[in-house]
Protein backbone atom coordinates (compact mmCIF):
# COMPACT_ATOMS: atom_id res chain seq x y z
CA UNK A 1 0.00 0.00 0.00
CA UNK A 2 1.34 3.72 -0.92
CA UNK A 3 -0.22 6.32 1.62
CA UNK A 4 0.05 9.79 1.61
CA UNK A 5 -0.37 12.32 4.34
CA UNK A 6 -0.86 16.10 3.58
CA UNK A 7 -0.16 17.97 6.72
CA UNK A 8 -0.89 21.76 7.16
CA UNK A 9 0.09 22.82 10.38
CA UNK A 10 1.96 25.81 11.23
CA UNK A 11 2.91 23.85 14.37
CA UNK A 12 5.31 21.21 13.77
CA UNK A 13 5.29 19.95 17.73
CA UNK A 14 1.58 20.26 17.70
CA UNK A 15 -1.08 17.52 18.35
CA UNK A 16 -2.22 17.12 14.89
CA UNK A 17 2.18 16.95 14.15
CA UNK A 18 2.20 14.37 16.38
CA UNK A 19 -0.96 12.49 14.68
CA UNK A 20 0.63 13.01 11.60
CA UNK A 21 3.49 10.97 12.95
CA UNK A 22 1.84 8.27 14.53
CA UNK A 23 0.05 7.61 10.82
CA UNK A 24 3.36 7.53 8.93
CA UNK A 25 4.96 5.35 12.03
CA UNK A 26 2.15 3.09 11.80
CA UNK A 27 2.32 2.65 8.02
CA UNK A 28 5.84 2.41 8.04
CA UNK A 29 5.68 -0.62 10.69
CA UNK A 30 2.89 -2.36 8.04
CA UNK A 31 5.65 -2.28 5.10
CA UNK A 32 3.51 0.56 3.40
CA UNK A 33 5.24 3.24 1.57
CA UNK A 34 4.74 6.67 2.86
CA UNK A 35 4.78 9.91 1.44
CA UNK A 36 4.39 13.13 3.22
CA UNK A 37 2.87 16.24 1.98
CA UNK A 38 4.19 19.14 4.76
CA UNK A 39 2.83 21.75 3.25
CA UNK A 40 4.25 24.64 5.75
CA UNK A 41 7.54 23.15 5.69
CA UNK A 42 7.43 23.05 1.86
CA UNK A 43 6.26 26.62 2.22
CA UNK A 44 3.19 25.57 -0.25
CA UNK A 45 2.01 28.22 -2.47
CA UNK A 46 -2.19 28.11 -2.19
CA UNK A 47 -2.64 30.92 -4.56
CA UNK A 48 -4.61 29.54 -7.92
CA UNK A 49 -3.58 31.76 -10.51
CA UNK A 50 -1.47 32.17 -13.80
CA UNK A 51 1.86 31.00 -11.96
CA UNK A 52 0.83 27.80 -12.12
CA UNK A 53 1.36 27.38 -15.00
CA UNK A 54 5.09 28.06 -17.07
CA UNK A 55 3.48 29.89 -19.64
CA UNK A 56 -0.28 30.44 -20.21
CA UNK A 57 -2.05 30.00 -23.32
CA UNK A 58 -3.34 33.58 -23.39
CA UNK A 59 -2.01 36.79 -21.12
CA UNK A 60 -5.43 38.35 -22.04
CA UNK A 61 -7.87 36.58 -19.91
CA UNK A 62 -7.04 34.05 -17.40
CA UNK A 63 -9.64 31.34 -17.47
CA UNK A 64 -7.89 28.83 -14.71
CA UNK A 65 -9.95 26.08 -15.73
CA UNK A 66 -8.69 25.89 -19.83
CA UNK A 67 -5.61 26.99 -18.41
CA UNK A 68 -5.40 23.94 -16.26
CA UNK A 69 -6.31 21.59 -19.07
CA UNK A 70 -3.52 23.61 -21.12
CA UNK A 71 -1.01 23.53 -18.67
CA UNK A 72 -1.58 19.50 -18.28
CA UNK A 73 -1.73 19.19 -22.07
CA UNK A 74 1.41 20.70 -23.04
CA UNK A 75 3.27 19.83 -19.84
CA UNK A 76 3.58 23.60 -18.75
CA UNK A 77 2.72 23.29 -14.83
CA UNK A 78 4.69 24.10 -12.08
CA UNK A 79 6.76 21.60 -10.71
CA UNK A 80 5.38 22.14 -7.14
CA UNK A 81 1.94 21.07 -8.67
CA UNK A 82 3.30 18.26 -10.63
CA UNK A 83 5.21 16.97 -7.90
CA UNK A 84 1.58 16.81 -5.71
CA UNK A 85 -0.06 15.21 -8.60
CA UNK A 86 2.72 12.28 -8.87
CA UNK A 87 2.23 12.00 -5.03
CA UNK A 88 -1.67 11.62 -5.23
CA UNK A 89 -1.25 9.40 -8.08
CA UNK A 90 0.98 7.03 -6.61
CA UNK A 91 -0.99 6.90 -3.33
CA UNK A 92 -4.06 4.09 -2.38
CA UNK A 93 -4.79 5.90 0.70
CA UNK A 94 -4.49 9.87 1.87
CA UNK A 95 -5.01 11.19 5.03
CA UNK A 96 -5.81 14.96 5.36
CA UNK A 97 -4.24 15.93 8.41
CA UNK A 98 -5.12 19.32 9.68
CA UNK A 99 -6.57 21.61 12.99
CA UNK A 100 -10.09 23.01 11.66
CA UNK A 101 -9.77 26.37 11.03
CA UNK A 102 -13.35 28.19 10.81
CA UNK A 103 -14.60 25.13 9.94
CA UNK A 104 -13.01 24.16 7.58
CA UNK A 105 -8.86 23.24 5.93
CA UNK A 106 -6.63 25.93 6.95
CA UNK A 107 -5.72 28.28 3.46
CA UNK A 108 -2.46 26.53 2.61
CA UNK A 109 -4.54 23.30 1.99
CA UNK A 110 -7.45 24.72 0.43
CA UNK A 111 -4.86 25.71 -2.42
CA UNK A 112 -3.50 22.17 -2.71
CA UNK A 113 -7.16 21.57 -3.62
CA UNK A 114 -7.52 24.95 -5.74
CA UNK A 115 -4.09 23.97 -7.59
CA UNK A 116 -3.31 20.35 -7.63
CA UNK A 117 -7.32 18.79 -8.04
CA UNK A 118 -6.76 20.80 -11.62
CA UNK A 119 -9.24 20.12 -14.39
CA UNK A 120 -7.74 17.82 -16.93
CA UNK A 121 -6.44 16.05 -13.88
CA UNK A 122 -9.65 15.21 -11.23
CA UNK A 123 -12.34 15.99 -13.40
CA UNK A 124 -13.29 17.78 -16.55
CA UNK A 125 -13.16 16.44 -20.33
CA UNK A 126 -13.80 12.06 -20.34
CA UNK A 127 -14.12 12.33 -16.67
CA UNK A 128 -16.55 11.73 -14.17
CA UNK A 129 -17.19 12.68 -11.23
CA UNK A 130 -18.44 11.17 -7.83
CA UNK A 131 -19.73 7.49 -8.09
CA UNK A 132 -17.89 7.84 -12.00
CA UNK A 133 -15.24 10.03 -10.41
CA UNK A 134 -11.67 9.25 -11.84
CA UNK A 135 -10.01 8.34 -8.51
CA UNK A 136 -12.30 5.58 -7.37
CA UNK A 137 -9.38 3.11 -6.93
CA UNK A 138 -8.68 5.51 -4.09
CA UNK A 139 -9.56 5.60 0.03
CA UNK A 140 -9.38 9.04 1.89
CA UNK A 141 -10.23 10.61 5.63
CA UNK A 142 -9.70 13.58 7.00
CA UNK A 143 -7.24 13.78 10.53
CA UNK A 144 -8.67 16.66 12.45
CA UNK A 145 -8.06 18.84 15.28
CA UNK A 146 -10.20 21.09 17.05
CA UNK A 147 -10.38 24.08 19.37
CA UNK A 148 -14.08 23.57 20.65
CA UNK A 149 -15.56 21.00 23.13
CA UNK A 150 -17.10 17.76 21.13
CA UNK A 151 -20.33 18.92 22.58
CA UNK A 152 -20.24 21.89 20.80
CA UNK A 153 -20.10 20.02 17.19
CA UNK A 154 -22.91 17.83 17.65
CA UNK A 155 -26.11 18.60 16.00
CA UNK A 156 -27.65 20.01 19.20
CA UNK A 157 -24.12 22.01 20.12
CA UNK A 158 -23.53 25.47 19.21
CA UNK A 159 -21.72 25.01 15.88
CA UNK A 160 -23.62 22.14 14.47
CA UNK A 161 -23.17 18.83 13.41
CA UNK A 162 -19.38 18.40 12.59
CA UNK A 163 -20.40 16.15 9.60
CA UNK A 164 -22.43 18.83 8.38
CA UNK A 165 -19.50 20.95 8.97
CA UNK A 166 -17.25 18.92 6.86
CA UNK A 167 -19.61 18.13 4.08
CA UNK A 168 -17.87 20.31 1.65
CA UNK A 169 -14.62 18.88 2.42
CA UNK A 170 -15.85 15.09 2.09
CA UNK A 171 -18.50 15.04 -0.45
CA UNK A 172 -17.27 18.38 -2.73
CA UNK A 173 -13.29 17.42 -2.82
CA UNK A 174 -13.04 14.22 -1.57
CA UNK A 175 -16.11 12.24 -2.82
CA UNK A 176 -16.17 14.53 -6.03
CA UNK A 177 -13.50 13.05 -7.71
CA UNK A 178 -14.53 9.39 -6.94
CA UNK A 179 -12.59 8.40 -3.80
CA UNK A 180 -13.78 6.42 -1.12
CA UNK A 181 -14.42 8.46 1.84
CA UNK A 182 -14.25 6.76 5.72
CA UNK A 183 -15.56 8.94 8.31
CA UNK A 184 -13.11 11.77 9.71
CA UNK A 185 -10.46 11.05 13.17
CA UNK A 186 -11.96 14.04 15.37
CA UNK A 187 -9.74 15.27 18.02
CA UNK A 188 -11.48 17.35 20.23
CA UNK A 189 -9.22 20.18 21.89
CA UNK A 190 -6.36 18.95 21.84
CA UNK A 191 -4.93 21.88 23.66
CA UNK A 192 -6.25 20.88 27.00
CA UNK A 193 -5.25 17.35 26.83
CA UNK A 194 -2.57 16.13 29.51
CA UNK A 195 0.44 13.70 28.44
CA UNK A 196 -1.85 10.35 29.52
CA UNK A 197 -4.93 12.10 27.59
CA UNK A 198 -2.64 12.80 24.34
CA UNK A 199 -0.71 9.46 24.80
CA UNK A 200 -4.51 7.66 24.59
CA UNK A 201 -5.87 9.29 21.77
CA UNK A 202 -2.96 8.79 20.20
CA UNK A 203 -3.36 4.88 20.69
CA UNK A 204 -6.80 5.62 19.95
CA UNK A 205 -5.84 6.71 16.57
CA UNK A 206 -3.74 3.71 15.83
CA UNK A 207 -6.89 1.67 16.52
CA UNK A 208 -8.31 3.07 13.87
CA UNK A 209 -5.51 2.72 11.44
CA UNK A 210 -5.85 -0.81 12.15
CA UNK A 211 -9.20 -1.08 11.61
CA UNK A 212 -9.42 1.17 8.09
CA UNK A 213 -10.87 -2.11 5.95
CA UNK A 214 -13.87 -2.92 8.39
CA UNK A 215 -14.98 0.86 8.29
CA UNK A 216 -17.91 1.89 6.18
CA UNK A 217 -16.82 4.64 4.32
CA UNK A 218 -19.71 8.09 4.39
CA UNK A 219 -22.39 8.31 1.51
CA UNK A 220 -24.08 11.13 0.86
CA UNK B 1 -23.43 53.16 4.78
CA UNK B 2 -20.18 52.08 4.93
CA UNK B 3 -19.93 48.72 2.69
CA UNK B 4 -16.37 46.53 2.38
CA UNK B 5 -16.39 44.50 -0.49
CA UNK B 6 -14.05 40.91 -0.67
CA UNK B 7 -13.14 40.02 -3.70
CA UNK B 8 -11.30 36.77 -4.62
CA UNK B 9 -10.94 36.00 -8.46
CA UNK B 10 -7.39 35.75 -10.46
CA UNK B 11 -9.11 37.39 -13.47
CA UNK B 12 -10.34 40.94 -13.17
CA UNK B 13 -12.39 40.94 -16.35
CA UNK B 14 -14.03 38.10 -15.16
CA UNK B 15 -17.88 37.59 -14.31
CA UNK B 16 -17.57 37.67 -10.62
CA UNK B 17 -15.48 40.83 -11.45
CA UNK B 18 -18.44 42.74 -12.94
CA UNK B 19 -20.44 41.34 -9.76
CA UNK B 20 -18.14 43.67 -7.83
CA UNK B 21 -18.02 46.11 -9.82
CA UNK B 22 -22.11 46.49 -9.85
CA UNK B 23 -22.22 46.53 -6.14
CA UNK B 24 -19.23 49.23 -5.62
CA UNK B 25 -20.81 51.09 -8.40
CA UNK B 26 -24.42 51.07 -6.90
CA UNK B 27 -23.49 51.80 -3.42
CA UNK B 28 -21.60 54.85 -4.40
CA UNK B 29 -24.14 55.85 -6.12
CA UNK B 30 -26.63 55.49 -3.33
CA UNK B 31 -24.06 57.86 -1.09
CA UNK B 32 -22.47 55.05 0.65
CA UNK B 33 -18.79 54.72 1.64
CA UNK B 34 -17.68 51.68 -0.24
CA UNK B 35 -14.15 50.34 0.13
CA UNK B 36 -13.14 47.10 -1.71
CA UNK B 37 -10.69 44.14 -0.68
CA UNK B 38 -9.24 42.40 -3.91
CA UNK B 39 -7.13 39.93 -2.82
CA UNK B 40 -5.34 39.16 -6.18
CA UNK B 41 -4.44 42.69 -6.70
CA UNK B 42 -3.35 43.39 -3.06
CA UNK B 43 -0.88 39.99 -3.22
CA UNK B 44 -2.87 38.93 -0.16
CA UNK B 45 -0.81 36.31 1.94
CA UNK B 46 -3.63 33.58 2.93
CA UNK B 47 -0.91 31.69 5.55
CA UNK B 48 -1.38 32.01 8.70
CA UNK B 49 1.52 31.82 10.02
CA UNK B 50 4.11 33.55 12.84
CA UNK B 51 4.58 35.91 9.93
CA UNK B 52 1.12 37.55 11.25
CA UNK B 53 3.26 39.35 13.92
CA UNK B 54 6.61 41.85 13.71
CA UNK B 55 7.72 39.74 16.47
CA UNK B 56 5.94 36.35 18.16
CA UNK B 57 6.01 36.07 22.16
CA UNK B 58 8.12 32.53 22.00
CA UNK B 59 9.75 31.08 19.04
CA UNK B 60 9.82 27.51 20.65
CA UNK B 61 6.05 27.10 20.09
CA UNK B 62 3.87 28.41 17.83
CA UNK B 63 0.37 28.61 19.66
CA UNK B 64 -1.72 30.89 16.09
CA UNK B 65 -4.52 31.34 18.89
CA UNK B 66 -2.16 32.89 21.71
CA UNK B 67 0.10 34.35 18.99
CA UNK B 68 -2.95 36.05 17.76
CA UNK B 69 -4.08 37.76 20.88
CA UNK B 70 -0.56 38.32 21.86
CA UNK B 71 0.06 40.53 18.82
CA UNK B 72 -3.33 42.39 19.15
CA UNK B 73 -2.41 43.39 22.73
CA UNK B 74 0.93 44.47 21.94
CA UNK B 75 0.10 45.48 18.73
CA UNK B 76 2.40 43.64 16.54
CA UNK B 77 0.36 42.54 13.95
CA UNK B 78 1.32 43.54 10.55
CA UNK B 79 0.19 46.01 8.42
CA UNK B 80 -1.61 43.73 5.82
CA UNK B 81 -3.90 41.99 8.51
CA UNK B 82 -4.03 45.44 10.56
CA UNK B 83 -5.64 47.40 7.75
CA UNK B 84 -7.88 44.83 7.01
CA UNK B 85 -9.07 45.11 10.25
CA UNK B 86 -9.51 48.22 10.49
CA UNK B 87 -11.49 48.41 6.88
CA UNK B 88 -13.35 45.52 8.45
CA UNK B 89 -14.79 47.56 11.65
CA UNK B 90 -15.50 50.41 9.34
CA UNK B 91 -18.32 48.37 7.90
CA UNK B 92 -22.18 47.76 8.13
CA UNK B 93 -22.61 45.80 5.12
CA UNK B 94 -19.46 43.38 4.08
CA UNK B 95 -20.05 41.55 0.95
CA UNK B 96 -17.88 38.58 0.17
CA UNK B 97 -17.25 37.97 -3.68
CA UNK B 98 -16.23 35.30 -5.23
CA UNK B 99 -15.98 32.41 -7.52
CA UNK B 100 -16.97 28.81 -5.52
CA UNK B 101 -13.68 27.13 -5.62
CA UNK B 102 -14.24 23.32 -4.37
CA UNK B 103 -17.39 23.89 -2.46
CA UNK B 104 -15.65 27.00 -1.02
CA UNK B 105 -13.67 30.31 -0.61
CA UNK B 106 -10.43 30.08 -2.96
CA UNK B 107 -7.89 29.69 -0.80
CA UNK B 108 -6.91 33.33 -0.74
CA UNK B 109 -10.24 34.22 0.73
CA UNK B 110 -9.58 31.18 3.16
CA UNK B 111 -6.63 33.04 4.50
CA UNK B 112 -8.27 36.27 5.07
CA UNK B 113 -10.80 34.68 7.35
CA UNK B 114 -8.03 32.31 8.93
CA UNK B 115 -5.28 35.61 9.67
CA UNK B 116 -8.07 38.89 9.95
CA UNK B 117 -10.52 37.12 12.08
CA UNK B 118 -8.01 36.34 14.49
CA UNK B 119 -8.79 35.61 18.31
CA UNK B 120 -8.80 38.80 20.41
CA UNK B 121 -10.23 40.48 17.42
CA UNK B 122 -13.64 38.82 16.16
CA UNK B 123 -14.16 35.97 19.17
CA UNK B 124 -12.04 34.93 22.10
CA UNK B 125 -11.37 36.20 26.06
CA UNK B 126 -14.36 38.61 26.79
CA UNK B 127 -16.01 38.30 23.40
CA UNK B 128 -19.42 35.99 23.01
CA UNK B 129 -20.18 33.95 19.71
CA UNK B 130 -23.32 33.46 17.35
CA UNK B 131 -26.01 35.16 18.78
CA UNK B 132 -23.49 36.87 21.18
CA UNK B 133 -20.96 37.73 18.91
CA UNK B 134 -18.44 40.53 18.56
CA UNK B 135 -20.07 41.74 14.75
CA UNK B 136 -23.92 41.51 15.71
CA UNK B 137 -24.31 44.86 14.20
CA UNK B 138 -22.93 43.82 10.66
CA UNK B 139 -24.89 42.45 7.86
CA UNK B 140 -22.77 40.11 5.32
CA UNK B 141 -23.40 37.91 2.42
CA UNK B 142 -21.61 36.14 0.13
CA UNK B 143 -21.97 36.91 -3.62
CA UNK B 144 -20.95 33.86 -5.79
CA UNK B 145 -20.35 32.74 -9.11
CA UNK B 146 -20.15 28.92 -9.74
CA UNK B 147 -19.30 26.45 -12.97
CA UNK B 148 -21.97 23.50 -12.60
CA UNK B 149 -25.69 24.39 -13.59
CA UNK B 150 -28.89 25.22 -10.90
CA UNK B 151 -30.35 21.93 -10.88
CA UNK B 152 -27.17 20.62 -9.59
CA UNK B 153 -27.13 22.85 -6.67
CA UNK B 154 -30.29 21.55 -5.52
CA UNK B 155 -30.68 19.14 -2.73
CA UNK B 156 -31.47 16.36 -5.29
CA UNK B 157 -28.92 17.43 -7.35
CA UNK B 158 -25.60 15.93 -8.15
CA UNK B 159 -23.79 18.31 -5.92
CA UNK B 160 -26.34 18.86 -2.80
CA UNK B 161 -28.05 21.88 -1.86
CA UNK B 162 -26.48 25.11 -2.02
CA UNK B 163 -27.05 26.56 1.45
CA UNK B 164 -25.95 23.26 2.75
CA UNK B 165 -22.73 23.60 0.87
CA UNK B 166 -22.23 26.75 2.11
CA UNK B 167 -23.13 26.11 5.83
CA UNK B 168 -19.41 26.15 6.73
CA UNK B 169 -19.42 29.76 5.80
CA UNK B 170 -22.50 31.00 5.96
CA UNK B 171 -23.10 29.74 10.03
CA UNK B 172 -19.45 28.82 10.52
CA UNK B 173 -17.47 32.05 9.66
CA UNK B 174 -20.10 34.99 9.20
CA UNK B 175 -22.64 33.97 11.86
CA UNK B 176 -20.19 32.51 14.73
CA UNK B 177 -18.70 36.39 15.08
CA UNK B 178 -22.09 37.49 15.03
CA UNK B 179 -22.81 39.06 11.79
CA UNK B 180 -26.38 38.90 10.46
CA UNK B 181 -26.20 36.59 7.15
CA UNK B 182 -28.18 37.43 3.97
CA UNK B 183 -28.95 34.48 1.46
CA UNK B 184 -26.15 34.40 -1.42
CA UNK B 185 -26.64 36.20 -4.07
CA UNK B 186 -25.74 32.98 -6.45
CA UNK B 187 -24.86 33.29 -10.50
CA UNK B 188 -24.75 29.63 -11.51
CA UNK B 189 -22.75 28.89 -14.96
CA UNK B 190 -22.04 32.54 -15.84
CA UNK B 191 -19.34 31.15 -18.40
CA UNK B 192 -22.07 30.18 -20.67
CA UNK B 193 -24.08 33.51 -20.71
CA UNK B 194 -24.56 35.47 -23.56
CA UNK B 195 -24.17 39.24 -23.39
CA UNK B 196 -27.74 39.63 -22.93
CA UNK B 197 -27.71 37.16 -20.03
CA UNK B 198 -24.95 39.05 -18.26
CA UNK B 199 -26.55 42.55 -18.70
CA UNK B 200 -30.04 40.90 -17.00
CA UNK B 201 -27.84 39.12 -14.39
CA UNK B 202 -26.28 42.21 -13.40
CA UNK B 203 -29.42 44.14 -13.51
CA UNK B 204 -30.54 41.12 -11.07
CA UNK B 205 -28.17 41.83 -8.62
CA UNK B 206 -28.86 45.52 -8.54
CA UNK B 207 -32.55 44.74 -7.59
CA UNK B 208 -31.31 42.53 -5.12
CA UNK B 209 -28.86 44.61 -3.59
CA UNK B 210 -31.45 47.87 -3.64
CA UNK B 211 -33.74 45.49 -1.45
CA UNK B 212 -31.17 44.45 1.07
CA UNK B 213 -33.19 45.97 4.62
CA UNK B 214 -36.09 43.77 2.96
CA UNK B 215 -34.47 40.41 2.99
CA UNK B 216 -35.15 38.10 5.49
CA UNK B 217 -31.80 36.89 7.25
CA UNK B 218 -30.61 32.66 7.34
CA UNK B 219 -31.06 31.32 10.46
CA UNK B 220 -29.61 27.71 11.65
Amino acid sequence: MNILIVHAHPESKSFSGALRDTAADFFKSSNCNVAISDLYSMNFNPVGSPRDLKETSTVEYFDYQKEQLYGIKNNLLTDEIKNEMAKFLKADLIIYNFPLWWFSVPAIMKGWFDRVFAMGFAYGPGKGVYSTGTFRNKTSFLCITTGGAEFSYKESGVNGDINKILFHVNHGMLNFVGMKVLPPFVVYGPSTFTEEEKKSKLIEYRNYLSKLNNIKPLFY
